[in-house]
């Protein structure tokens, strides 16, 4: 699949890019600027060591994806969202930030007016086909490629055949995939991930978390 | 230890209560009725077959109690709560329900006005030491003494001391606890369990988790 990561310069697009590039998906790496962009596409791919990597501008990488990562930090998510508009009309939209404030050896969920992160991605992108993920992993995990994700991913959307999709690229980067329900359940899993926050600081670890009892 | 059960007559004293009278600490089962309480104490000890259990009313149990756990469901544990009052005082107190709404192959958490149960309990009884643990843990489980529980269960709480005392009584019945900080977060443990119940409906399964990356 064309996997385009918007705001793709930091460690997601990275990280993620690279697993995805390796697992013989064509990644875009996205940002406003174009030079940007380009240069996080080499590091993409000296990270994933093959694969097809190119970078561009969010709004021409968008237009080519048949799958779209929000891979912008939680505070610049709606705004960017909004300013995609209908170019994400039809699209699969994933939406991985969680909106925590971290301070003195916590994390607080700061709760988006409809919820969770990808629930304000949904209404302000009516269009899109938004899908929950990712969530409980830290993404400075998805660069260290040698390094097998030790973490199960709840996945939620109200598009099945979207939801399903991108069960089928966790898979493809040896992330198991747990359908987590709807959309609104985004908003469980995003305010969770304060605890594994805060269980990190305790336990000086990197923590997440692994589904047990399923068939 | 001396472990009351707060409307122990129901699943979660059952089973809970099995197993700590099994690990050697002592049981009272309570109810509101003396004889109900008597019964489900005999039920207890058919269970465990082995250990201390008795029954007696709450207010007794409560008494006499090192740590009590609140057994009744999650709608009456406001009003259980505010009726012991000041029986609580210095007492260890366990919050374990889970306030969801479950309907249509999902669940909705019903966020109470403190944010969680567990600091609605704390507001209600405030010289009791409130801890919440096992809220991951489906009742029914526990009843089943031949079989371990494949879930660890995160623990938090604004007493140290107690959470440390909770933790002890979750290694003692094989449950691997993990401090999960102050509390507040809670709210996002017993919210989380609507994810679960969804991921339940969804695979026909009866799901916990397990945290991984712990040192």
């Amino acid at each position: 699949m064309k996997i385009a990561f918007i705001g793709g310069t930091g460690p997601a697009g990275l990280g993620l890019g690279a697993r995805f590039a390796r697992a013989g998906h064509e990644v875009a790496i996205g940002s406003r600027s174009i030079e940007r962009a380009q240069d996080a596409a080499a590091k993409v791919i000296a990270l994933a060591e093959s694969g097809v990597v190119t970078g561009g501008t969010n709004d021409e990488i968008v237009a080519a994806a048949d799958v779209v990562f929000l891979a912008v930090r939680a505070e610049a998510q709606p705004e960017t969202v909004r300013a995609l508009g209908g170019l994400l009309d039809g699209k699969i939209v994933v939406s991985i930030a969680n909106p925590l404030a971290v301070a003195d050896g916590r994390a607080i969920y700061q709760s988006p007016a409809e919820g969770s992160l990808a629930e304000e991605a949904q209404r302000n992108a009516a269009g899109a086909r938004v899908v929950s993920a990712f969530h409980e992993i830290r993404v400075s995990r998805f660069a260290k490629l040698d390094r097998q994700i030790d973490s199960d991913t709840i996945v939620t959307g109200d598009d099945e055949a979207a939801k399903e999709a991108v069960m089928g690229l966790c898979r493809d980067i040896g992330v198991r995939p747990v359908d987590g329900g709807p959309l609104f359940n985004s908003r469980y899993v995003e305010a969770f991930v304060a605890v594994l926050v805060t269980i990190n600081f305790r336990y000086k670890a990197g923590v997440s978390y692994r589904i047990t009892g399923l068939p």
